[in-house]
């Protein structure tokens, strides 16, 4: 497969695309991303991933590197020149390139960074048995708001997970409450049946897949709680499943190794994902 | 002037420097770096610099790209090519190329750029006057002992500074205890004529300058507390200084626009700044 990526203005072979040293996404994670995922060759849930992008751009004070309807054509033209139909478009927008200083350079043009790759189905066998999760100290900064590329944290929980045989990281915050996994969002319905998620304040990045179920559970008048929820409450809980623009909604039945009720994918999180495949992916 | 750059095996020159767009560094921050002073051609705390390389590298298990006889000699060959005799060198090593997938890929190697940069001595204005530093909420993660590329909350913390016209911003955890600034380390001596830095915690880094400093003051037989100290207490010391490599000691003479004692830098600080540079950076 000769993949091509966009660099900024260029369709360039993947294998040779670059960007410079002082590149400030490289020196100082001064950046942000977003990933959308491709099906049926559209992208779904585009104008809320790109508001968020917006929001991110914004908080670090970046300007767009092309204006939006701009982006849109060059996610679609690099799509279509990659021949994905289902998979993902990564993008990323870094402050520039600039001698090295901390402190926002006077003058420096946004660089803009998009690949695209095929993704299959999860396997049948991780949908069937749903994912396993560890719990582990949130050591992230305090801004996790912000999609920003300064991930190296979640990239340590998520080799913590993987060390673990696990599949995700679910973050602890210093009161024992669960923030969220290191690329997914956190859900669990509690024994007394009550579905609960964190509330999208600055301690979680506001998920579009967690966005969309939101909508969904309103048009279906289903009640959620959005608060935070503790270890105790998750290992005693009902359900627990996961959200993210890869997984859509994934049950979870085991959290650092003890199962979640009967250790079978719960009923309202298949429902809910069946929901989200309908209502949100397949209805684009 | 024609600079070069190293970059994974190769002398390029800078314009033209680049790394792959899937290097871990760019996507996730999955780095470390070091800045190491140049005088007289000579690399100032080589060792310890590399030693805190090393310890940073076995935190995120990043293997040595060359080993570290051979790393010294790069950096002394890129400061030959470049004609550099007072200025500083700046390495980073990043845990590689691989698509992206959070967790640590199977078989990588780790990538390894170096720039030099020729340095001017601090303006005399500034070490006349000494500089001023604003508070700002530290929002940091809590491996702050790690030095990564994670830089996002330093650069948006030092630009903070600078539209307040200030040197630099000293970081307030929740307790309200200074932590560090965000490239440098914070001292104050005490109303009571105490010489107090923070301990080196995972809440902050283990500054060359400031290991260099401690070593000097033994030396010395002069006094030292290793604790946190407040802004308040800050505010009511009779000398505050910080230290970092670029700027060895530098005197602070306001802090949120309050002069700290009578504005001038501190008789202690001008001494110190002295003793580092005599028994140190003179004396490699």
């Amino acid at each position: 497969m000769s993949r091509i990526a966009y660099v900024n203005g260029q369709y360039v072979p993947h294998q040779e695309a670059g960007v410079h040293i002082e590149d400030r996404g490289y020196q100082f994670a001064d950046g942000v991303y977003e990933v959308v995922p491709v099906r049926h060759s559209r992208l779904v849930d585009e104008g809320p991933h790109l508001d968020r992008l917006a929001n991110s751009l914004a908080a670090l004070q970046i300007a767009w590197p092309v204006n939006r309807p701009v982006l849109s054509l060059i996610l679609r033209e690099l799509l279509a020149r990659n021949g994905v139909a289902d998979g993902l478009v990564y993008l990323q927008v870094t402050r520039g390139v600039a001698p090295r200083d901390h402190k926002f350079p006077a003058a420096v043009k946004a660089s803009l960074v998009i690949t695209t790759r095929r993704t299959k189905p999860p396997p049948a066998a991780l949908l069937a048995e749903g994912a396993h999760v560890i719990t582990i100290a949130d050591l992230r900064w305090k801004r996790c708001d912000i999609k920003s590329i300064a991930l190296l944290p979640n990239v340590l929980g998520k080799q913590q997970a993987a060390e673990a045989g696990a599949y995700e990281a679910w973050q602890v915050s210093d009161d024992g409450m669960v923030t969220e996994g290191t690329s997914t969002n956190a859900w669990i319905v509690t024994a007394d049946g009550l579905l609960v998620t964190r509330q999208a304040d600055r301690a979680i990045l506001a998920g579009i897949t967690r966005l969309g179920l939101l909508r969904l559970l309103k048009e279906h008048g289903m009640g959620l709680a959005e608060r935070p929820f503790s270890v105790a409450e998750a290992k005693a809980a009902r359900e627990a499943f996961l959200t993210s623009s890869t997984n859509f909604v994934l049950p979870v039945t085991r959290i650092d190794g003890q199962p979640v009720a009967d250790g079978r994918p719960g009923a309202l999180a298949r429902r809910l994902r069946q929901l989200y495949v309908d209502g949100v992916v397949e209805a684009i």
